[in-house]
């Protein structure tokens, strides 16, 4: 009698110690999903977006809002930071940053998801896509610019954009939103390819809804979905009319709708993509919308992983743009309420005062807020007018000079960029650790190898 | 005898499941130490850091290492970072961002522990003197600047350095480590003080065993001890003559060693003070050498607090300086190659380059590695020759440019400053926080109450 008490005693206890402990372990720490629990992963690029410039952005978001208690969703899980340096540079290019991402290796400037010998290296969709993983990208450039494209295509040069976009259609992506469209039409149809292809006619035939305006895009309720927005670019945010494009947010949102049932999971890249392309031309006013529109995705994207339990939410950089410093010229401060001030992009204000010429003025005063411009700048304006570059950073200089801001390149910076990550697998991305390792911890909480499959499909 | 046996059970599956959970529990969800074990804090503070500083002397000594896979003592435990802005200015100074750790408090730019209507607030120092605990500072400035009298003073205006040398001595720090001898001594001795007193004298009359030179510091083995090495600022790293003056991680071993065994713990302030005053130079080579100076301290920290087992350390700078960016002008690299012929900081080299004249280019080859001086840079030189603070920053642009790195300001910026934490509490500091936070969080690892002490010090 006694002995079987002990016994059931014994077995008690160990039972209950388990489950006590088990409440007690706290959620973070649970071991990766199993194969009935997919787990999905969001993984949100800002191309560009240094830590100068979320600083820069928050500010001016709490001189807007007059609070200075809230932050960006940015700042809410901010995990660490990654080294960016690519194998032949300290200084990353695109094409090389997003390869330590897609396929978790280092490798040279320029290189598309292939390594520095020019081999192809297995990306992390093409792992998925063995699992039967859903993968998609949402972008703001071309769907054929660096970023998308090292988790889509293989290529020795970026600028190779007609061969991304014929393995782009190849790759089985269920939701694929950008602009971009004149890689995917030829010259016959308005479009840059000299193959004679309509890729975009092709992709139907394959099963995708294509849709190129808002209505249709909203109106699309299941994937595989393509929506191409614009033959080069889509809009920047300080610009985008709300009627003919999507925001980054409402594209993020309509992904995120077309892919939450897969039965096996869902890996998707989102990309802040023009935050770079605004801070290459030193256009602050481009640079501080295109940031927050990327903000408001990110919220997009950690509202449904908190809804959903089962979501890795990483938003990392893959490098600075501009040279961005928040202050200059040894004043100790800088103002957010001039830069409220400009209202265009420089891909609106740029040529609009080289039409104007001698109404540049009126143009700087209606578009930038700028109401005293002096005599030598107005000078400096009309001797670069038609020299596009130069004009270009010469009202770059009048406008940030004007916030306090400073910019010191219209290339790449080296400096560390910031990982922000939520959910289950967070917690391997804390500290500061080489952007490759952003590759292989969604590989890893994936269940990929990507070295396995690497050679499996491209050989030794 | 079955419900004896019953409730053995219960008690032994309560007892049981208790051990095996705290077994289970990881180490730092460890509750705050009692009393009986007395928590240690390092608070580290490099001053004018920013993050581009960061990897800019990372990308150096992997450059001097050859070995990339190694990072720095402060890429181990990066834990987040802290927003600087200060209540009168989004870009604070080292007075404001010094109180905001000191006291847990926003305050003005100039502010020495005082809020924004000048109130004293009560310090970290003040709530540990209360409690019996240890503190110090340890700093290569002059004692009184603004970093270490923010812990130790309470003034209006940071200048006021007689008055917060005064003030320091009666804080009862166990170590006072630096320079600045000028505002302990009266003009009489050479020294600044008006008033005729000599602090070093009174602190001997008080117990402190004062030193001045290294082999008295290294002869020294008890508290209270104050090292004086310098009338004004110690030496920049860079140009430290080791048979002089000790570097950081010296002083903060011995700081160590002089204060492990204080019954109740301690908590001291080492500062990598000059970082700052080099990046106002705009003076590469003086930043980067006193930056990696501040690691190996760091290192004798971590390493510290891991042989000990009850420190947080802790690494925050309290805003960056210069407005460094690591690459410039569209070039995607930068040249540590070339920075590591930088031989001097500018406080020699600028005098020496001034006192040359026409020897400026041998002077610009054999300190700064510098072969290709144009005719325009020379001209230049030879135009800005007298003008100190032009001539200083038209040599900080010729030495930098050859390195790829650029300059903003000879001021402050923005952006937020990394924050690394290591042991009990670390975890406390993780994610996006206000600078303030890193004072709470200190206050509250040790039980203190800044409030109510500032309350019952300064009244309401």
């Amino acid at each position: 009698m006694i002995k079987k008490y002990l016994q059931v005693c014994l077995v008690s206890m160990l039972l209950i110690s388990q489950v006590a402990c088990a409440q007690q372990t706290p959620r973070r720490q649970r071991t990766p999903a199993s194969a009935q629990h997919p787990q999905n992963v969001i993984l949100m690029i800002p191309d560009g977006f240094g830590p100068a410039s979320l600083t820069m952005a928050r500010d001016y978001r709490q001189q807007v809002t007059g609070d200075k208690s809230k932050g960006l969703a940015l700042d809410e899980y901010l995990v660490g930071t990654a080294r960016t340096y690519s194998t032949d540079s300290w200084v990353t290019d695109s094409a090389a940053g997003a390869t330590a991402y897609a396929c978790g290796i280092k490798t040279y400037n320029g290189a598309i998801a292939v390594d520095p010998q020019g081999k192809p290296c297995a990306t992390l969709f093409e792992a998925a896509k063995e699992k039967g993983i859903t993968t998609g990208v949402v972008v703001t450039t071309r769907i054929t610019h660096a970023t998308p494209a090292a988790f889509s295509s293989h290529v020795p040069r970026r600028a190779n954009e007609d061969d991304i976009a014929a393995q782009q259609i190849e790759q089985g992506m269920k939701v694929i939103f950008g602009g971009g469209g004149m890689y995917f039409t030829p010259k016959e149809a308005g479009g840059k390819r000299t193959d004679g292809r309509n890729l975009l006619t092709e992709s139907k035939a394959k099963g995708y809804t294509v849709v190129q305006d808002l209505a249709s895009f909203r109106a699309a309720t299941k994937a595989p979905l393509m929506a191409v927005f614009a033959p080069d670019h889509m809009n920047f945010e300080i610009d985008r009319d709300p009627n003919v494009q999507p925001s980054l947010a409402e594209m993020t949102k309509k992904a995120l709708e077309l892919v939450k049932n897969s039965p096996k999971g869902f890996l998707i890249m989102v990309e802040g993509s023009r935050i770079d392309h605004a801070a290459h031309a030193n256009d602050l006013g481009g640079h501080v919308h295109d940031i927050l529109a990327y903000d408001d995705a990110v919220r997009v994207a950690l509202d449904f992983a908190k809804a959903d339990g089962n979501t890795l939410v990483i938003s990392v950089a893959d490098h600075e743009t501009g040279g961005l410093t928040v202050g200059r010229d040894g004043v100790y401060n800088w103002k957010p309420e001039n830069l409220m001030k400009v209202k265009a992009s420089f891909e609106v204000l740029i040529p609009a005062l080289q039409a104007a010429n001698a109404d540049m003025k009126e143009i700087l005063k209606d578009k930038a807020g700028i109401d005293d411009l002096t005599d030598a700048e107005l000078a400096l304006l009309q001797k670069d007018l038609t020299n596009n570059s130069q004009f270009s950073f010469t009202v770059a200089g009048i406008i940030s000079k004007r916030s306090g801001i400073a910019w010191t390149t219209g290339g790449h910076t080296a400096v560390d960029v910031n990982v922000v990550a939520y959910g289950r697998g967070s917690e391997l991305l804390r500290g500061n650790h080489e952007n490759t390792n952003v590759g292989n911890v969604i590989a890893q909480v994936m269940g990929f190898d990507l070295k396995a499959l690497t050679k499996k499909m491209f050989g030794e």
